[in-house]
C-alpha cells in the first residue's frame, strides 16, 4: 500500500509530500474502528494496483459518502482494465453502503485521467476550488485566534 | 443545523438540493460513532451559524485530518467575528486531535469567503479538480461494470 502511495505521488510530481510510515497505516487502518479503507488489484499473482478510500457526509443528501482519496495502476499493468475494475468495484461499494455519492479529485494537467472518468458517467465540477491549512499557519490560527 | 444547511445552500444557489432531513442528521451525527461533528455559535442567545465537519485521511502525511463541509453565518450576525471564531475552534480541535491538515471547498464566485479564507492563513490548490459520481450513473456503473 505504502509503495502505491509513493508511486502515486512521484507522478503527481511531489515524491518528498509522503511522509506516513507503514505504523501509521497499520494504526489506522486496522484497528477496531478504521480510519479508511483500501482495495488492492492483483493480476498475475503481483500487486497491479490500489484504491484507498473513507467516509464523508453530505449535508445536502443526509447521507455518508465514499471519498476515493488514492487511485493507482502500475504502468506495467495498464491497458488490462484495473482502474475501471477498482472504481466498478467502489461503485458497487458505495451502492451497498447506500453512500448518496463518491468524489474524488484529480490534477487539472491529467487529462488521461480526466477522460477516463468522464466515460465513466462521472462529473467535473470546476466551480468549486479547494482550501488547505496546514503546518504552520494551522498551529498558528489554533494559537493565536 | 438543518436550517442552516438550507440558508447555506440558497446561498450557493442551489436550495432544490437539499434532501437531508432531521430524521438523517439525527440518525447520523448522535450514535455511537457519529459520522459528522457540528460547531454551533451563538450570539445574544440566538444561533448565529455553524460549521460542520468530519475526518478525512492523507496518505501523504499517515494521519487523519479535517474536512469542513459547511461553514454559515447569518448575515444579520455578520461582522462579528463568528466565522472566524469558528475557523479558529477548528484549527484548535485539529491541533489537538493531532489532524494533519483541515481542507475545504468553497464556491469560486465567493470572493469575499475566498478572500477570508487567504488572510486567515489557508492556502488555495487551484490545480484540483474535483470530480463527483452520483445518483443514475453511480447505479450504472455498479450495475453494468
Amino acid at each position: 500500500m505504502l509503495a502505491f502511495i509513493r508511486r502515486l505521488a512521484e507522478y503527481e510530481k511531489e515524491p518528498q509530500a509522503v511522509v506516513a510510515t507503514e505504523s501509521d497505516l497499520l494504526r489506522d487502518g486496522f484497528g477496531d474502528s478504521p480510519r479508511y479503507f483500501c482495495l488492492m488489484a492483483e493480476s498475475d499473482g503481483a500487486p497491479a494496483g490500489f484504491a484507498f478510500y473513507f467516509h464523508t457526509y453530505s449535508t445536502w443528501v443526509g447521507r455518508w459518502g465514499l471519498y476515493l482519496e488514492d487511485i493507482f495502476v502500475e504502468p506495467g499493468f495498464r491497458g488490462r482494465g484495473i482502474g475501471r475494475a477498482l472504481l466498478v468495484e467502489l461503485a458497487r461499494i458505495a451502492v451497498r453502503e447506500k453512500c448518496g455519492r463518491m468524489n474524488w479529485q484529480v490534477l487539472d494537467w491529467n487529462t488521461p485521467a480526466i477522460e477516463f472518468y468522464r466515460a465513466l458517467g462521472a462529473k467535473m465540477l470546476p466551480e468549486w476550488e479547494t482550501f488547505r491549512l496546514a503546518g504552520e499557519a494551522l498551529e498558528r490560527l489554533a494559537r493565536d485566534g
